[in-house]
């Protein structure tokens, strides 16, 4: 069960020009996949954040890492820390997380194989036989502008989803979302337009799909005042009132004044977060993402403390492929926490994917658990060199939004609050 | 890897006279023994608090475990709460978990025979070698005094241990325990005698012993004056301050005026406790016990817990043998946040002990950390048959420490704070 090698692979992946309020998705949404070989010819597959940074950091711990047991998690992440967490030039213990998540996942998968065991029930056992999603609404372009030809986004060849800048294009939107995979609650992502737009959006959305449970997510885009208005107007329609302004004392001060829970994915994204953020009731709900709180092990850990402080537990997703999606249904399928479908970009970035199809359909809103062992799905080694070939060939190395979006709009600013 | 069936067997042990704030062990303490059988022949042990009522739960539930994967620990919680926190008679979450947390660790034991893992490397990973204990003092009598002969303990025949009712005769003990078993750290059991005479024990222990951690636990006796001022005589001396007086609010306003930290397996007990004990900063270090913290896995939880609100984290004891002493060894080994040497009554009890002698011993103050799959011991059946029949004919239903001593001093009360 020692771990004798680790494949580090950064990808990237087609993405379209979704918009937020700090920005543009590029056309490329980078990825890191981690092969975990185990003694015995057993593969473990592990999905997080990409660029050159996180590959370089799994390739800087691999030598601590190889030789380990792959059930001790312990020592896994004791090693991550130990190698990144040094005097000089060291990581934050977010950043550390994010990278041990990649391993902790890939781990899983190859004692789910070591053992025959789903990894479901190696994190506890399974208290729900699917998962469900929501349909994850953005702003969009009808395509990713090119430069070369036309500044103006209104040129763009569109793309097979069309534009959605407006309450209408949002309402199909959701209409197609809907019809392909049978979503039955919606987020938007926000933050983009002025308020009053993205209130109308809500309303149209409420009024096309009524009952369904709605959510509003701006990132922060909005000041005191316009997040209180907005909630005020919105009222009952909102399910939870995801990140409305920034930081802890922001959000505890909007939701003294507001009825609906507020969830978060912003001002509380490590455990160090957890005690100023419950003392000061700045969250009612916290979005969850193993990919940054340490991978599934201690995404349990947060749904548990969430539990026992009476705060409710949601999901996160990122730009994302298969091994992300299964590893996603997993945690989900073992948390009982979990009261509300998780958000995924699987929709926009599927096609793809570096895994073999058929394990993760999307069927009426919801992902059923995989029952075969570790993770149940199964990396395409041809579409992983494709994608890293696409990696190799865009010379990208990290995420940039705001700079993709000013390449447009020179006169774009990324500071929050916008509105 | 299905649960086939069941078996519950209480049992009775000896017992020294161990004194202790509300009364007197008892001559036999009482524990209840769990076998999870598992298709294929494995069987998984667990142990944990005794009595009738704890047998009578365990069947109560057994038919909604039985059927369940034996890695399917969020359905067998769920059976326990289901179960026995119906609308009628409903036990509080304290005691299911209780009940839970005896299958918790045979699920955990078979668990580890049916993936060659040690139970340690199924939480996560060793993160030392051995666990350290602490030399674990009680006033005690001499020997357990027969009430048909005389009702003044001064007249029992002495044990192997002698009696303990001073301060010469605790550091006798230490001093037993440590030739014996290797212990570097000191706990007395207090709250028996007038603080001062309490005091004066520590100080002779600190004086034979020097450079021992050194811990004092009324168990809530002392008032809010008391707990101060023994604080303030003991001082640097002290390792930790262990529930000096009763409930949070009592603990905080000692934490306010104290420079030690406190301890408790008193006032937090349970995780509906964390969030106000620790907004209160009520205590500084909460002491762990997977007996009632329901589990192995619960029990990684809340050092994770403690370690994020930067709480620390020791281990509680109450009389067992050797199938807790291997599960409490295995949970310390694999929590990083565990930072003190554990409390074990092993030494008290362990004569009679249920499991096949050699690998739980205590050397150099430390259980070494089976390396063996599951917990890493094996169940001495005629021995389990023998304290089962000291149970039934003991006609001993529950503990009652208060009770017995009332039978030599009948004006004994054990209402609390007494100093």
């Amino acid at each position: 069960m020692i771990i004798r090698d680790i494949t580090v692979t950064p990808i990237a992946f087609r993405d379209p020009p979704l918009l937020n309020a700090v920005g543009l998705h590029e056309p490329l949404a980078l990825r890191t996949i981690v092969q975990l070989h185990v003694e015995g010819g057993i593969v473990g597959l592990g999905e997080g954040s990409g660029g050159m940074d996180v590959a370089d950091r799994l390739r800087q711990v691999a030598d601590e890492v190889i030789g380990l047991n792959v059930f001790d998690l312990n020592g896994i992440e004791a090693a991550v820390n130990r190698v990144l967490g040094g005097d000089a030039g060291s990581l934050t213990r977010r950043e550390r997380r994010e990278v041990y998540a990649i391993l902790d996942v890939a781990a899983h998968d190859a004692q789910g194989h070591l053992t025959g065991l789903p990894v479901s029930e190696l994190l506890g056992g399974r208290v729900r036989d699917s998962v469900d999603y929501s349909a994850y609404l953005f702003y969009k372009y009808a395509g990713h502008p090119d430069p070369a030809r036309s500044t103006d986004p209104a040129d763009a060849a569109p793309d097979e989803w069309g534009a959605a800048l407006d309450p209408a294009g949002i309402v199909a939107q959701a209409r197609t979302l809907i019809e392909r995979y049978g979503f039955s609650s919606i987020k938007l992502k926000a933050g983009v337009f002025p308020p009053e737009q993205e209130v109308a959006a809500m309303r149209a959305l409420a009024e096309a799909f009524p009952g369904y449970p709605l959510r509003i997510d701006p990132n922060g885009a909005w000041s005191h005042e316009t997040a209180v208005a907005v909630c005020a107007e919105l009222g009952e329609l909102l399910e939870y009132f995801e990140d409305p302004v920034l930081g802890i004392d922001g959000m505890a001060a909007v939701a003294r004044e507001v009825e609906r829970p507020l969830a978060t994915n912003m001002c509380v994204v490590a455990f160090e977060h957890l005690p100023e953020a419950f003392a000061k009731d700045a969250v009612q709900i916290v979005l969850s993402d193993h990919h940054y709180w340490g991978g599934l092990r201690h995404t349990r850990e947060l749904a548990a403390i969430c539990g026992h402080w009476g705060v409710g537990v949601s999901m996160h997703s990122n730009s994302h492929l298969g091994i992300s999606l299964a590893a996603m249904t997993h945690v989900a399928a073992a948390t009982p926490e979990l009261a509300y479908a998780c958000d995924t970009h699987y929709p926009w970035n599927r096609e793809d994917d570096i895994v073999r199809p058929g394990v993760l359909e999307i069927v009426d809103g919801a992902v059923a658990v995989p029952r075969a062992p570790g993770l149940g799905v199964e990396l395409d080694p041809a579409a992983l060199e494709r994608q890293h070939q696409v990696f190799l060939d865009s010379g990208r190395t990290h995420r940039d939004d705001s700079g993709y979006i000013q390449q447009f709009q020179p006169d774009f600013s990324s500071t929050l609050p916008r509105f």
